[in-house]
């Protein structure tokens, strides 16, 4: 028997993030390279009296099938939430349950995308959204990511003909940590206004600012034409798959109907477990306890490489999020790189998944919340010996 | 600004067991039409003392996230099912967990469809899986079923042209509840290993056989070409979505590329539980608990059909599973009466979604699972008073 695979998958890759998990069961392995939240951040108490009380005031239910959308005192809470933070007005109709923002990015291009059609995405993007794109095989336009939000002559140049999609994660972006500045996001709202793209607002982090104020999200100002994305990977459980997508009723409807082809309806035991845990708790006082230890790991890290790095190694400040952003000087491969990096038991994931094209690339990933500061700052040794060497070797060439 | 979706989803309809669902909330509906296990069925006691354990116990994994294939001893536990039924040999490396077999459908279509490519289904078929490989564009071709299987030689004509995939549910069918004899299975068997198709064996039903003695899954005797599902929603919840697929190493490595992108691994909480659930209970005894509840309302709906419906009108008598397939006189549409019987307060779901072609067909889906016996009994009759009515004037015209 012959195999004859689509030919989406034909040349698809597994991601380079799979294979470093296989080198994170070694003994003293320290990492950075995963997006894991600190673990001893979950709320376990919390959620085992949650899922008591619904198994028992309501287990037959909570078992059972249950509707595509998904449970409506949940998206009542979501859409509550948006309007408290940033005075969004969002019906809970508008909102769907999803397996975290994965599927929400398999679900929206399965409603938009047909083979070759144009998405945008930042320069470097997460990969994870690149990788679910990919299957249904678009062309992709790139724009490079500055300090303050998206390079805007290259976005002007991008939208020209009229992409279909354009993603973008404005908070605490991943992989770079960096965040849109307001006027960032007015400015893409006003060309984006002028297109038929829909923007794919992807915002994991948003909740975990531990430095300056909050900025209104992009779909405030373009609400229409606004696919919002949300998740409780990184406030509450990342296991539990549980996220949302926020689309105008025409939009919704499609997503619907591709939802319900593809899995039915998210996890509803979950759901409902998730729902009674955020109405019998204080979820601002456990985002407070959880950002306050990612700051200090954040500041560790900053602390360590300044200390270690030398001083042609750039990074960003991120003011929340999980990660921040690496960049070598000029010619030093992180992901040559990499398997020195394992030898020294450490581990981060180099640039090269995060970009569409180009290989060998200066710049890598490094993530803070899953380590504690002491293995941050050995971590962070450890790297300043392969980077270091590295580039006095470059230099000595 | 101007919505552009894809060409996939331009003309996808909702499903119309999803219109169903809008009248079931109507006081004193008797609803034969949903897949839905009996609620008093759950084993809620079970899964709050394993939910309780895993967060007690190792709660911070739990709640982290985790490997794509997923939970490895939850794989080994179905393994080991499988050999201690039929002996049939699964290595946990070629089990994926997914969202239910709903998901197998979409990730089996990501690895394998190209547009136009043909898909080989059973007339009529479950139109949940036809929802899901509609979204790929596919050709079908269909294969009559009877009381014993596939029509043989309408399978050998289907399979002339080499099509990519075939779809079968060969135990308690959905729609029909028809079951494959072991001489058909081995007759399908002997055609495909001629072919490059690739056999997807959905098997949901399977555990429920409440009369005569189970068959050999076709992958026994077809290892290699087949891809066999499996699901605990019929015999632990189904809200859980918690599913498999068992495919060889080559395939399987698609797969887990295609489950990645599509939403990165399947609520690893809920798979901790259902594990815990299983390593601590006496499964067998649960679903024996559960067949005999189905026999009785399964007798109680045959009962009545015999006593109040038309002689014309004849039906299937599944040995398992939770349907049975009702044909009406040729000329009377199922689709057609669907309004007059919900006025009678009584729904089922009429025939032509489960054919890839044809409208106003004489054939209906009930459940038995999920009402009373004495509801089955009452609703029977109302039902009765709608087919034999229409029949009357059928004949009269």
């Amino acid at each position: 028997m012959q195999l004859r695979f689509a030919r989406r998958v034909a040349n698809a890759k597994k991601s380079f993030i799979r294979e470093i998990f296989k080198v994170l069961g070694q003994k003293d392995m320290i990492s950075f390279s995963g997006g894991f939240p600190n673990p001893s951040s979950f709320p376990i108490e919390g959620i085992k009296a949650a899922a008591i009380k619904v198994l028992d005031s309501d287990g037959a239910n909570a078992l059972q099938y249950s509707s595509t959308e998904g449970y409506l005192p949940l998206r009542e809470y979501i859409a509550k939430r948006y309007f408290a933070r940033f005075e969004l007005k969002v019906d809970p109709s508008e909102i769907l349950i999803v397996n975290g923002s994965q599927q929400a990015f398999d679900l929206i291009s399965k409603v938009f995308l047909d083979i070759g059609d144009t998405v945008v995405v930042e320069k470097p993007a997460y990969l994870g959204a690149l990788q679910s794109f990919g299957f249904y095989e678009p062309t992709y336009k790139v724009v490079p990511l500055t300090e303050t939000g998206l390079d805007l002559v290259a976005l002007k140049d991008a939208l020209k003909d009229n992409p279909k999609l354009m993603y973008v994660v404005p908070n605490f972006q991943n992989p770079t940590g960096l965040t849109y500045s307001n006027e960032n996001r007015i400015a893409i709202a006003d060309l984006l206004r002028k297109t038929d793209t829909i923007l794919i607002e992807d915002d994991p982090y948003g909740e975990l600012r531990f430095k300056g104020i909050d900025h209104q999200p992009i779909k405030s100002v373009l609400d229409e034409q606004t696919i919002l994305l949300g998740s409780f990977s990184k406030i509450v459980s990342p296991g539990m798959r549980m996220g949302w997508i926020v689309a105008k009723k025409e939009i919704m409807e499609k997503l619907v109907i591709a939802k319900q082809a593809s899995d039915l309806h998210s996890n509803y035991f979950t759901q409902r477990i998730i729902t009674q845990y955020l109405m019998d708790n204080d979820i601002d006082k456990h985002i407070e306890t959880i950002k306050a230890m990612y700051l200090k790991q954040r500041e560790q890290m900053l602390t360590s490489m300044k200390q270690y790095f030398d001083p042609s190694i750039t990074y960003t400040q991120p003011e929340g999020g999980m990660f921040l952003w690496v960049t070598l000087p000029e010619g030093v491969s992180a992901m040559k790189l990499f398997e020195s990096a394992v030898v020294q038991k450490i581990v981060y994931v180099p640039g090269d998944p995060f970009y569409t094209v180009g290989e060998d690339l200066n710049t890598l990933r490094m993530n803070y919340t899953n380590s504690t500061p002491k293995e941050i700052d050995e971590g962070v040794q450890r790297l300043a010996k392969v980077f270091n060497e590295a580039i006095k070797k470059t230099n000595s060439r």
